[in-house]
Parts: C-alpha cells; structure tokens; sequence
C-alpha cells in the first residue's frame, strides 16, 4: 500500500470506530450485533471493514480490516471479516455506495417484524426526511423494505439484490427482527441516513404504541 | 463591527454551539434539523443564526452567523443562513424574543402530526408549566398552535404570522411533522421554554400510551 | 457559625450540587423544577437548601442557603430559599427526615394525574421495594400518596401534614401533576429512596402501557 | 494468597467494579439492586463478588470479596457478600459458570410479573439471539424461566436449582418482580449474555405495548 493509502485507510478506519462507539452508547449495536464499512478504492475494489463477532464498544481502528471485492483480506490482520460482508459488498457494488453501516436498534427489530408480511414499511409526511440524500420536501415518502432474515449470507445478499431493483431509490432496508442497512456516498452522510431512519423508526413504533381507540383527545 | 460588538457576538455564538450540542444529545436535533438564533442589536438588527445544512451535533461557535432583518450575511461567512430564517425573524419581530429555538424530538413530531387537525395541543393542570415566563399557577391553559408544514418558509413564517396573532400569548408553536418552535427574552429563558415545552410533550405523549380501556388500574 | 459547622454546611452543599446534577441529568428536574434539602442541626433547627427559581443542572454548592425553623435565611446569601420550603420544613419536622428532595420527572407526572382521585397508588411485589428503609420483602404494600396541587404552599403543607398523619409510614408522596417528594434519615438515603420511587413508577407507568386487550401473550 | 491468585483477584474486581458503573448507568441496578461474581478458582471455589447493600454506581474494586463455596469471607474484609450468593454459588456449580451477573431492570421486572404464571418468558426469531454463546440461527427458541421470587435465598437456591433441570440449556431466568440472572464461561460473554437479554427484555415488552387492535397501520 502507498503511504496515501496506508493514510486514507488509518483516517476511515479511525472514523469506523468513532461511529462505533457512538452507535454503540445509543444501544443501536449491542453485543457484537451490527458492522460498518467505507470503500477506499473503486478500482480494484479496496473496502474497509468490521472484523467478525467484535463487541462494538470496544472496536479499535487497529482492528478495521481492508479487504476486495471477493470478500478476501488484503490487510495484515489473520481475522476474518464481518459475517455480512456479502451485504456490503452487494450494496457497495449495486447503490454505488461509499460507506455501509448496519445497525440493529430495538425499533428496526420490532418493526421490522410486525411489518414484515407487508414487504416493508413506508415513511411519509415527515420534515426529517429531508436529511435523506435527494429528498427535498416532507410530502416524500419513504419505502423501506423488508426481506425474510437468513443465516446464509451469501443468498440473502443475492436475494435481497434482486428484490432491490423493485425499489426506486430506497436509503436503506430492514432484515426481519435483524435490524437497518443504511448506505451513503461517504462515512458522514451514511451515518446521517442512519441517524434519521432511526428516528423515523423510533417516531413511528411510538405512534403505533397510541392506540386507535385513545386517538380522540389526551 | 465595534470590539464590544464582536465579543457580544462571539459569546451568543459560543451559547448557540453548547445549546446545540446539548440538545444533539438529548436526541432532539438529529441529522441536520433544528436551527437556533440570538438577537444581538435591534436596530438595526442583528441576529446571530446557524447555518443552513449544518451537523448540529458538530456545530462550532465560528460557524455561526451574523445576518440582518432582510437575512443578509452581514459577518465574515461564505454560507447561507438556515432556510428556516425567515420563521426566526417573524418570531424575533413580532414577539420581541431575545432568541429563538427550533427543536425536532420524537414527541414534537408524534404529537404535531397526532394533532394537526385540532389546530394545535392543550396542556393543562401541570406544575410544569409554572418554569413559562408569565405563568404563576399549574391552572394555566397552553395552547401550542400547530401549523402546516411547508417548503416555502417565506409563505410559511407568513401564515404563521397571521395566525399566531389569534392567539393571546403562546410560548412555542409546532409545524406538522417537523416539530417545536420556541423563544424568550433571552437564550437562557428560550432554552428553558424548550426544556419545559418538550417534558410537556413527552408527558402528553406518554399518556395518550396509556390506553383508555387500561386506565382502571394497574 | 463555628469553623465545624460551616465545614459541615459547605460539605451538605456540596452533596447537594452533585445530587441536583445527576438527577437534572435524567430528566428528573428540567427547567427550574425540583428542590433539595439537608438538616444540619435539630435545635435550633438549621436547613441547607437550595434557592428559588434556579437551573438545576446548573446549581452550585455556593448557592445553597441556609435557613432556620421559621424559612428564615441566615446565611450570608440575599435570595429567597426554594418556594416549597414550607413543605421541606413540614416533612422534617414531622417525619424526623434528615433530607428531603422533590422530583419532577415525566412518570410522577403522568400517574399523579391518573391517580389522582384514588387518593395515592399502591405499589407492591416488587424486589426493588427492599432499598425503602424498614422494608424486608417484595410483599411489602406501598402506598403513595397523591395530593392536590396548590400555589399556597403554607396551606398545602398544612393540608399534607394533616392527610399524611391518615397514612402508617410512607417514603414519600405525590403532588398532582407536580412531582415526587421523599426523604430519608440523610441525603444518601434520601437519594436512594428517591432512585427506587422512580424506577417503580416507570415500571408501574410502562405496565400501564401494555392493554389489557394485549396481555395474552408477546 | 500467592502473588498471581492475588492479581488475579485484584483484575476481576476491577473488571466487576467497571460492569457495575456501567449497568448502573443504564438503570440496570438502581438503589442497592444487582449483585456481581466472578469464579477464580475451581478446586477449591473461589469466588469474587460484591458486598450486600453497596451502592452500585459507587461500588469499587477494593469493597469486591472473596468467598469460598460455603459463601464464606476469606479475603480481608469485614462485610458480607450479597444477600444472595446462595443463588451465584448454585449456578456457579450447576452451570459450570465463570461469572454470573444480576440485573434488575424496568423491563425484566414487568415481563417477569406479566407472564409469571406462565413460567417463562419465549424470546423467537430474533438475529440478537445469535450473541448467546452456541446459538447459531435466529430461528433459535430461547426460553427464559420465572421464578417465584422470595427472602429465603437458600430456599429460592435449591428451588431454582431443581427447576433449571427441566430446561434444556438457558442463558438466563427471571424472579418474578426482581429481575433478571445471566451467566457465562467469563466476565465478558456474561456481560454480553445481559446486553443481549436486556436488549430482547425490552424489544419484548415495547411489542407488547402496541394493542393488537392497532397492528392494522401506522
């Protein structure tokens, strides 16, 4: 590696730890649920990367690992990446995304399962939603899908690719009782989408919690 | 600007970046929402403002704003002000505050969305309420207005104009899904009416939880 | 006041700050709400309290008055002591507290609102009970009573003092609408009364949530 | 004690020291709840835990004692372990445990007491599932005993005791209206075991508070 990349990769790794603390102390990312990566290079493909079973917390930005577009590590760590790296791989290819953070908070884990027979859960009439890349009105609504959970990793990313081209242009997904993929050009604006969805989940588990016969008045 | 006029300036600017960050992590202005001023002269006028598009979570005492009644920049700065100026000098004008604060927590959007075709929320009979300029009993009755949400803030901060005036005395009002305006004489008292306006909230908000048919008994 | 006393007064304030910074930080406290006292001396009586109309998340030791039986200050400070000093000094005397501390949080709120007209709620079954001093097991019954609100804080605590003597021996009582008082032989127990009184309305309130259309399973 | 049984000793009570600050900030051990162990030795049991009645947010290393198998004191201390180390000596030896950890959190008191007379608690199809040590699928059934709670811990031991048999292979088991018991072959798979309970404690019991007569939309 050049020192200009050795560089750019110590600044995201740096970065990817930063975020995971942050996710982390928000109860977004506990145990060693949820991963993170950030594209350092297109081509060849060069992707920074949480190690496998990690606790989130205490990630280090000594233990981010770089690896290429065949999940391989390039790296001098003898670790193995994240589980879902089929995932990020798949959405770094498809949305030509340039960072992925998977969360797995306590509103995407309940929505996601009491919307899953409808294929996901729409988002709409909310200011926040213009935070979301390319949303300039409140009256956007948001399509967040939701695909069946699976431990194959290398299926559910292929099944959720082919399922994502029914999608215009969607911020992010949900896997069944498994949390949010969120994705951005860059680490900052990924870990802004997360942050709104997150909140708009959170708004919206919260509303449903009122229930329709206490609507008439406090 | 005078030496006397700068310091003023840059110790609301400080005030504005705390004030920011401590209601970052309270949750209330995630993403990019949430924007905040301070009067710094009437006339002519100047108001130190934020940013438009900024991470409030990050926001710097050296990124604020000054800008004039016509929301000019007017300091040294290359960026606009926040879009939602024009709510912040119709509510500077019209209500004589020191500061303004505009706030986007769960509660406010629940609530403002739950509410919208009322015209506004009553909060009744709380303690609370004493911490509003003005208010001496628990027997105070707030009106929080609620307002349609716009993109057009010049439109927007008109018809907001007009309306407020049909209140006597409001202390914040909501937009529809997007969330709390509030202001005082000074950024201590508008911080405080935000405070106590968002506890209200979630005091209402958590209340409508309680179903009706479950309000017999623990 | 000899250097033993003022020792000991300056080292009451001190707990005092702290206590008011933890409990401003969850959200037990907002706005100017809240008021803490400490006995320092039993004859002549001599209270350390904290003052009127003050940010509790910014209250410092310096500020802690010191008063007599009558609310009379005699320490070297020119404000007025919180404007609940009747009720501080009527649960001293009467129930042998050496500290008192009122809170304000969103689940006192809440269920002294809708408990009001039972007259109190009644906890029970709880582990947690067991941090109440003189409380040996989870079947403990407690009952916590729940007054009206006034603004005449001399005839409510009159009417306290005469309604809690119907009532064998509570930690604490509500204010409608208004918050939690507790106390304790000093302020750690005091502190850690308050702690449990809290958790135990959360949990009495979050219980409430769940209808009982819904208890029949997850 | 030889000079590594003793920094042995001296590393688990700092490690236990930090678990409870950091379960106390997240109210997990409130007032004087929760208790701590950690096994040193096998043959003979040594066993590190923390005092009865401490104050968890205050508790520090040096208060951390060392019992043998019979809970008596063999470090140098003055005080008695928690009142109830019958129950971490049980698991300690039926679970063949290396730490044991309890918490009493809002939401393992609730579903504790809501589904007590069921006798457990199914937590299904849940990714977070998979942080407990030998899970490998979402599609896992984790079933979370209730206990009658009571004062006679040596009692409440030999009951759990025999009950536990009849479960497979839990990771933990609730008392009713006192919280929740988790263990694991170390401190830190105890410590995520807890996380991950706690985190599925609460996604349980926030699905329970939307009525199932508003599953219908948002």
């Amino acid at each position: 590696m050049s020192v200009s990349a050795l560089e750019n990769f110590q600044a995201r790794a740096t970065e990817l730890a930063e975020i995971s603390h942050s996710f982390y102390a928000r109860g977004w990312v506990l145990g060693t649920s949820g991963n993170f990566s950030a594209v350092l290079n297109r081509e060849p493909l060069r992707l920074a990367i949480s190690p496998s079973g990690v606790d989130k917390g205490a990630l280090t930005a000594a233990q981010i690992l770089l690896i290429d577009e065949r999940a391989e590590v390039v790296s001098d760590h003898q670790v193995k990446p994240s589980d879902e790296t089929p995932l990020h791989l798949m959405i770094v290819g498809k949305r030509a995304a340039g960072a992925v953070l998977h969360t797995h908070s306590v509103w995407s884990t309940i929505l996601s399962e009491l919307h899953a027979t409808e294929g996901g859960l729409a988002i709409e009439g909310y200011e926040m939603l213009k935070g979301l890349q390319g949303v300039t009105t409140h009256q956007h609504r948001e399509w967040l899908p939701i695909f069946e959970n699976s431990q194959d990793m290398n299926a559910l990313a292929e099944n959720v690719s082919a399922r994502l081209d029914e999608h215009p242009n969607p911020h992010g997904f949900m896997l069944r009782g498994h949390g949010l993929y969120s994705w951005g050009s860059d680490l900052r604006q990924a870990e802004r989408h997360v942050e709104i969805l997150e909140f708009l989940l959170e708004t919206a588990g919260r509303t449903r919690q009122i229930s329709s016969s206490n609507q008439g008045g406090v």
